[in-house]
């Protein structure tokens, strides 16, 4: 299908995905769930065409066991289905309705935003997560994940249109791209009048060259660099735990901590208790001036290192003098994700709350929480650090947006 | 000021706008309300250079009128800041909290959005509708008028920046543009890293324009295609009093009544009726086969005439068959904008409702209360049908986006 058609064709069924009854819905997806399980065996097959291709064009490890489908993917696939299941349905909810002088009620009814074209990178699990959290939310949604996960992202389609085509859905309401060629995807990213917004998931390079292309509205986040400030009123414990799971638990994670900010008046007492905690699990640590005074022997950090999202298990670490330095440090380097402050002191922790404008700011906890889940929004599409629509987590709920509703009796415009 | 270090100086000081306190910006747009009654002298005398440049250029009659600054303008001004003065202040607004099972409370704050670029053609009041907004939601706002008032912008602007200088806020706050060269306006859409969002009021090309050249998120509208459905169980009189007003209160509006669909089984009796009172005001209509055999001379709507937006007393007139058929038309000639049914049928008007997707659907009641002021907004910054983020009239909260906050006590991921 040429670009223009397959856009025509998906802005037509938006108008069907948007009024498909709950009912209807979770009845496709535990189809889906169903199909998953008992075709298995042609989704590992499938799987392994896109390994093999991958070992030979010499990808590397990480990159190779993202793409991998084994028994612990396929039962995460299957809760992620059932998590979506279990939410309420967005469309139709009236969130606020209120009376006017004349007698009119307004109110605001959300209703889907219509076509989503989600792009991504290797994991093929988005490819299911992707679809559930666009039907469920009655959007109609097109598909394109990683050449490098072509064969295995094609299998899970096929269970999609299955699944739908069983639950007697529209097929039409999701669209598989599967094309390496690029000026495909780009051709789709200048239709607004058909696509109404594009979520990337993946790389920056690939965000980039999205966002630069794209006349139709991405909401994406480029980078987490995250921060956590121990303040000179945190209590000790609580910020070496908070901090050890920030940074440890799971490094690779766009909301692990990438800097450690210390006031200056707890930065003997607490980075030499920290700094062994790390050391056990592997940290490195990237040292400001002062930091580097405390605890020897620690690396330099160069003015880029607090720019740096490593992704991995080094760490930047800054003392400063005041709360006013951490938030203006936050301000420059970091990347509105997500930054926390520990500290016992009530105002300290307002004005943290209040200054720092990421996408979530958190008290005494860890910047791991950023996620749909974690957060109570159940499932999540990734996490925006765009500030419109959605900053933060996008659940069911930012694939909605309100229209006004207003119920009458003659009300004029005077 | 070059583009790039206009845009750097714009978000340097968004983090200043966004901490102003609510007496501050009060107090900033209150003297801004002296200053135009004090100054208006000032103002008259560069508004009649536009207006005289604009009379040489033979622009016409309605467009020189909508550049004119007159008592009744200098009041409107004054009022709409009083308006936006007395809504609250959304910045820092908790609207929603709730509590996870491991006890983190999480909830969402409103915070600004950040730097907004305005861009609007002829009516000066703009300048200060547009200013005042984003001021009290706590944005830095660029502001660029059309070249046809740019004397009249100019001089509003001057206020402005005493205003704010009066109150003690920073200046930086707000920018003005006041170069005619549109590769300015060009490099500012692609400076994504800077502004945050760009809002375009005007004709559908200026639209066009914007969303082509933007790498910044857009809102905007590009035309108001609006229906009534006069159903066949819609009370007589409260049809011909809302479509008259829908009609003829100002027809060169946006929200204003571009298309009438007539149930089959009431169109004889309630056209004529219609027409008459039509006539009355000057409408004229243009109607499909069914129409023309009810009222006898009409002229014969073609296929190009539902789409159009025509911002006069010209009317498009269809008999429909059925709910079915008039909300098919809605889809495919619409514009997302505004539509009613009128009904005594609680299932028609609900599933209306429901299944039309405008930024503001009604039930008995007219499309031109689709406005800020009419539902309840305040002040709005125009209407978006972008199904993003606004959808409909963007008042205070529109130019807010939440962030995520938690308060925890040592929460981890575990």
């Amino acid at each position: 299908m040429k670009p223009e058609e397959l856009a025509k064709k998906a802005k037509g069924a938006s108008d069907i995905a948007a009024h498909i009854t709950t009912e209807m819905k979770d009845k496709a997806l535990l189809a889906l769930e169903g199909l998953i399980r008992e075709r298995q065996d042609y989704l590992f097959e499938e799987n392994k065409k896109d390994i093999e291709a991958a070992e030979k064009a010499g990808l590397g490890k990480s990159m190779v066991d993202r793409l991998r489908i084994d028994q612990k993917v396929i039962k995460e696939m299957q809760a992620s289905i059932r998590d979506v299941v279990a939410l309420p349905d967005p469309v139709g909810e009236i969130v606020k309705i209120w009376r006017r002088p004349n007698g009119l009620q307004v109110g605001r009814m959300r209703i889907p935003i219509g076509v989503i074209l989600v792009i991504y990178e290797s994991r093929p699990n988005v490819t299911i997560e992707a679809f559930s959290l666009c039907l469920k939310s009655g959007n109609c949604v097109i598909l394109k994940g990683g050449s490098e996960a072509y064969h295995s992202n094609q299998a899970l389609f096929t269970f999609i249109t299955e699944a739908l085509h069983g639950a007697g859905v529209s097929e039409d309401v999701a669209h598989f791209v599967g094309t390496k060629d690029r000026s495909y995807i780009y051709s789709l990213l200048k239709m607004d009048d058909y696509i109404d917004l594009v979520i990337p998931r993946g790389g920056e390079a690939l965000l980039r060259s999205v966002v630069e292309q794209s006349r139709v509205p991405v909401l994406k986040h480029y980078k987490g660099v995250c921060h956590i400030f121990v303040d000179e009123w945190a209590e000790k414990d609580t910020a070496l735990t908070i901090c050890l799971n920030a940074k440890v638990q799971k490094p690779a994670t766009c909301n692990a901590m990438e800097t450690l900010l210390v006031h200056e008046l707890i930065a003997e007492d607490f980075l030499p208790e920290m700094a062994r905690l790390f050391k056990k699990q592997g940290v490195t640590i990237k040292g400001c001036k002062k930091t580097a005074k405390i605890l020897k022997g620690v690396d330099k950090a160069v003015e880029a290192d607090w720019y740096e999202e490593y992704l991995n298990l080094t760490l930047s670490v800054r003392v400063v003098k005041d709360l006013d330095e951490a938030i203006a440090h936050i301000r420059k380097y970091g990347s509105n994700h997500t930054d926390a402050i520990i500290t016992t002191h009530y105002h300290n922790a307002w004005r943290f709350l209040r200054e720092v404008n990421s996408s979530l700011v958190l008290v005494n906890a860890s910047t791991r929480l950023n996620d749909g889940y974690q957060l109570g929004l159940g499932a999540e599409m990734g996490i925006s650090t765009t500030k419109l629509h959605a900053f933060g987590p996008m659940g069911l709920e930012e694939l909605t947006v309100t229209k006004f509703i207003a119920f009458g009796d003659g009300q004029l415009r005077e």
